[in-house]
């Protein structure tokens, strides 16, 4: 396969640390970054070096700004001297219409990644529209987590096979690469009967650069949603974690595993359940993160088949390089003339 | 995707635990079943239940039988009665040239799962070749071991190309669905340093239909190799195996896992190891499935991510489930004119 050249929307923790992990992949080359201040294209590749140095820096956090203003991740724009997030970089012009000229770029970017914040559910599959009202011909990938969102993609399905768009939904770490994991321990079953992921972040260091994934965590707490959540200031969510001792622990979450797992027909998203702790004071991971799939065999036997992430390796590994091979593998699709909405598990082999 | 009709070469162990997982499972219908002695056709679909019924006996083993003889599994030709092997079932009428009687049907079905034996290295490579001369446009599955059949089935690539077949190599459990295990759980790391690949297997009441993978496996032993493997009486197996009181362990196996992760880009060959034990006196696995894929992360992070089945998940379960989602996968791949061989970390989300 060609190279494939892609781009960032959002350049808080999840979109930085994608352009950073793609410096060590082979065969994707990031020609665009964006935030709610500016662009940076550069069609021969960004120098993510220089981008991610300049925009190191002090966090300016606001939840709720303009539609075209959200692409910096949300909370998370990081800013050094004068100028603010990504327009600190040698690379970057400034602009309102950040999403736009993104879009304006687009017809030489296979793919967009788009690390936004997304709590109100239909921010994504808006942007979404935009780049299917544009014609725009690739790949959009976003993270998302929340199973609702996906309806809404598929709502929009046909607008993206006119457009010529292969779009992947909920493609990073949970749902992502757990929901790839619980498609394949699958294989052994005719019948699965429990899927349980349950997820360990420490995110002591990376707590700044990842505040939007924070918020959006606490809407799972009791006592809160996502309508709370997104209401809440700065020190109202340290409260919250000072109250927890840093730990907060959260169970039956809204994460789209479940529907992207029914989608590929692999089990009922009522059977999928996902939980798990974070832990924002340490970088140890607060316990292991595990996907076990429980199932009947064509003979009658039922068992649980488990994958397990090692404590070392961070959520950031976690999210991108599985963000990165979805993008590669939605490039794969895209080639091969197929457009729509595809899930994770979508991609897996079919099962 | 519409319903998939699929054949299936030989009826040792795997070759009827397929048919069998197959009337569990969504969206395939066998339609085709030969061994060395016979073939069944129906293309509305086999009478599953009748034919295993019909064929379920005793064991003819001749692991060298002419090319066109070997259609049955090899040494695992089950028989009752005056009929031998399929041919027992009142769906199957008797012929000498089985692979070609099914080529002759091959315009009629979607895929062809290959349960051959494959003690001469090119017999697998040699039928898929016979598939290309007669132009047959569709997918061809193995669940053939060892490494170094991939390169003959590379070698006519071209051939399965021009012919219009999506030929997918070791797509049973090892290499197959811990070969997709382990280029899943690489997506954590940007170098992978080692997988490890540990299998157990207790075989005690699967043991009589599957003496043509033990016999593969005794190859492995020290003192052994293919050409000795083949070259001996079920008699000096047996005191093989009661040598090691029924518990064969194996270091360092000639398992395509190695080049079929190397050529998928997840790492080199030669860091891939397989290993395992196969208890043929107890169903009880001796050792719990393991795969362990170690790496570093993009900050520099060592870390092991593990995949295990459940011990109550036996081989045949584990084999044929992932070799009937690899069918689906290579149906939906050819269906998208892609053509060529492909192994089963190929068909991952393009990692």
């Amino acid at each position: 396969m060609d190279d494939i050249s892609f781009a960032v929307l959002g350049t808080g923790g999840i979109g930085r640390r994608t352009l950073e992990v793609s410096t060590q992949t082979d065969g994707v080359t990031p020609v665009a970054a964006c935030d709610r201040h500016g662009i940076a294209v550069d069609h021969d590749g960004l120098d993510v070096e220089e981008l991610l140095a300049a925009t190191e820096g002090n966090v300016d956090s606001d939840p709720n700004p303009a539609d075209d203003a959200r692409a910096d991740g949300g909370a998370a724009v990081k800013q050094a001297g004068e100028d603010v997030g990504v327009v600190a970089s040698a690379q970057a012009e400034p602009t309102e219409t950040p999403i736009e000229d993104v879009i304006d770029e687009s017809e030489a970017i296979d793919a967009v990644l788009m690390a936004l914040p997304n709590l109100e559910h239909d921010f994504i599959p808006r942007v979404g529209e935009r780049f299917a009202d544009a014609g725009y011909e690739g790949v959009l990938v976003d993270v998302l987590k929340r199973s609702r969102v996906i309806g809404m993609l598929d709502d929009r399905a046909e607008r993206f096979e006119e457009s010529g768009i292969t779009f992947v939904c909920g493609a990073g770490a949970t749902p992502g690469f757990l929901t790839g994991a619980a498609a394949l321990a699958a294989q052994s079953f005719v019948e699965v009967e429990e899927v349980d992921i349950w997820w360990g972040v420490g995110l002591k260091s990376g707590y700044e650069d990842n505040r939007g994934t924070v918020r959006e965590d606490i809407a799972h707490l009791d006592g809160y949603d996502l309508e709370t959540a997104r209401n809440l200031s700065d020190e109202e969510i340290e409260e919250i974690v000072d109250e927890h001792d840093g730990r907060l622990e959260f169970h039956d979450m809204e994460h789209a595993d479940d529907v992207l797992l029914e989608r590929a027909g692999i089990c009922d998203a009522e059977d999928v359940h996902v939980g798990g702790i974070l832990d924002v004071r340490s970088d140890e991971k607060p316990t292991t993160t595990t996907v076990s799939v429980t199932g009947t065999t064509f003979d009658g036997e039922t068992g649980t088949n488990t994958f397990q992430l090692d404590d070392d390796t961070c959520m950031a590994a976690n999210v991108n390089g599985p963000a990165l091979g979805y993008v590669k593998a939605g490039v794969r699709r895209n080639r091969a003339g197929e457009y729509g909405v595809f899930g994770p598990a979508d991609l897996m082999p079919g099962f």
